[in-house]
């Protein structure tokens, strides 16, 4: 077993896990606060705009861990310093 | 064990379970969502275009965390560039 | 062991446990989908038509997470390039 | 171990635990359906139809879940093409 | 250890396992179907009807769950396709 | 280490396993059903008749899933097709 | 590490196992059914011979499963077949 | 490692953690039933007695799953017949 | 690694984790049993001795189970049977 | 590796882990009590000499238990009786 | 396997696995914050500038946490100090 | 790896462990007992004397769990009398 | 397997994880007390300055957990003592 | 492997781990009290000094359990008796 097999089996196995555990919890999250979003017009529909635009930018940030999961996996995949320094 | 099928059986595992995993928890985010936009519509019938339209782009982005998880999958499994490497 | 053997015993086990996860938490987030529905009928006969719409939506959505998963697990057994390329 | 042993083995497992795990969330999934079928039905007899309607269609959707897995478990028994291919 | 010992062993423990596991949610799911069935009836014991025939339904399809599994078993145990060509 | 041994250790720790998981879930879901079939008829005692009689039809079908694994744990001891095969 | 032996160890860890996981889940059922009873004898001091009836049956039910699996590990432990052959 | 260690430490192991595992939830199940019983009483101080022996009755049903394991403890500890047959 | 080694290994490690999970539920029952009769006396101030006995009886139940575990704990170090055999 | 170490090592892990995992439940416990206590103070302050007096009965109780794993680990590490006889 | 190799691997997965795990809980974090804070907007509208502040400044907050894992693995990626001694 | 190397592993690690562990679920028992003072003192401001002193007394319990964590930590890392032997 | 490369990837190993951890359970922390904040200036707007106060206090304190962790990893990839030791 | 870079890896291991799990707990126990802090504020205003006061005494002690933890860590790093000892 050289050493580009083992760091590619790595890789591919990381980047996986990265992206499915990285991208899970996010969308709990994110589906706890549309669901709450909902609610919160249901009970006041006037405040919809400030809730809604509230609720987007709270998903803008909580998508943002999603990313940095999925960009940290393609960089693993793709762009993998240490399978270039290997080949 | 050449390198090769290393590659190969840890693309499939991993392929497999990055969708399992990834996709079920957006799964219960989403059942969340869509309960409570219906506790929401029978709170107050007038807001449902508001609640649905929100609905919907909450779904979306809850979605989209599925989404990067099935692309990776597909990814590994047809477009592997550690396989295509070893090929 | 040789590589196909290896190639299949992977394939076998990870179509199994990749429907069986995959298509547990739709099943637990459409139960809770129906059940709040039912609730809402019950509260509010009239908006019966709105809600059942809104249901089916949101069920069509969660169980296409399940259905990535099924779809993945078929390729997996019945179109598996791995196992392509082995044979 | 030949490959025969070992790929009937993992079809064995395989078909087991999906069966086994891909069948206990819907069932959980639709105990609650049904016990808040129930407590609809307590709540507005009147709306009674339509509640089992509803209740009917989702736990078709639910049970769908379940199929899947019973029915890959089904196939890896019986017309497993890696099995088949060995033989 | 020769190959008909190996199919018997897995098929001894996954029938077991696959009793044990995909029989223990349906049972909860049923608890809590009947625990509500009895709140809906003496909540609205002129619906009792009703009530008692969705439930049926209902414990039917739950219990179909766990049907699927013990009868998967029972073909491993005394129907086992393996175990047939190794003998 | 013989077959026999083998087939013998498999048996005796799978029908424990399955009898003890199989067991104790349906426990837990008869426990929930019994005590709301106590809230239920110190709710509604004109209906305790209704109520015992739907309890007991509910937990005899909860019962029923904890037989099924007993019964497979008996066949596993004292009728084990493997086992016979072997002797 | 001859037979007896294994057949031996086998039996008592799994006669030790199946009583214990065996009888913990039935207290726990068994300890909310009698908690449930004497709330409701509190909530409705006149229907308590109605409502110790039914929990010394449902108590019954539930000790049943307990019983089970205490049988099952008296087997393995005095009259285990397994142990008996190879003696 | 002889047959006799094997055994002699397959029995410790086992009666501890059968007795560990097996005391535990009875201990639960018994805290819940206490504490309800003093809120029972708090709530109808006048039916004090019958909630003490309803009380008592069920501690004991629970305290029996506690004793079995406890039991079975002591018997692979004292009169262990897998021991007393290699001695 | 000869027999009283391992006989004696087994007891430390058997009898330190047997002490430590079975008196942790007792001390969670108890917790419970404690805080729910301190509710019971701020409820009903006049029932206060009634609760209080109540709340013994019942403590004196829960720590027999952590009693079962530390006796037997014991046993395994001072009076330990297998080890007084090999010496 | 001889037995002294042997015996060594597994007494100061066993200490280390009886006392952790034994005083953590207690703890979780006494917590509940503790806060169970202070509510229950403002809400009767005038009952608090009885509340407090039963709060550290309850408390020693459950410090018991903490107690045990406590004195059990200073055993093993202090007048460990089979590290002595080794010695 | 050499050191290069070892590094490499151990470096990959640790980033792949502290950016998921460290970056799923802040997401229910902010899941929570932001869910909240619509609750709390639909409460009070009138001070939605202030409850708007008051969110972004903890999402801040939280984000740092997710943050610094996102660094960490960034620096074990492209700056690992002990990949580049080896190098 | 010779008999002091094995001690000291085994004590740092136990050490680490046991304080981590020991300390964690004290943490989250003070935590409860100080929030539920505080809601105590805004429910009742004039019984915050009593209070306050009934919140330091059981926090100087349930601490003292943890130092008994701390202290066995410590002597397994200053005053080994396993390492001091083999000293 | 060289001293200087086991160092370097338990180093790497620890910092990630002590990082994930240590980081993940101060981030729900801050998420419920932010999400609380949020609910007392929306119940209490006046008193939001105090509420901020101390919630910005809290937040420090919590997020100082968070910190002990990242710096403890930085100083094992940065400042290592063993791994300088065995440079 | 010598009993160097045992000792060492031991170290760095447990020291990240002992701050990762000794800090998270606290982290939780302090989000608790100052969220429920903020409650209290909100409920009650008049009684804030005395409500912030509490708290601080409270989060000091839960943050002393995490100090622990901090403190075994850097002993472990930068003054270990064991290291010293091999050194």
């Amino acid at each position: 077993m050289d050493s580009l097999t083992l760091i590619g089996v790595a890789s591919i196995v990381t980047a996986g896990l990265t992206t499915a555990i990285g991208t899970a919890f996010p969308a709990l999250g994110e589906g706890r606060s549309v669901s709450q979003a909902l609610t919160a017009i249901a009970q006041q529909p006037d405040a919809a705009p400030t809730i809604t635009r509230t609720l987007f930018v709270g998903l803008a940030m909580i998508e943002s861990t999603a990313i940095y999961c999925f960009v940290l996996s393609l960089i693993l995949v793709f762009a993998n310093p240490f399978w270039n320094h290997f080949l």
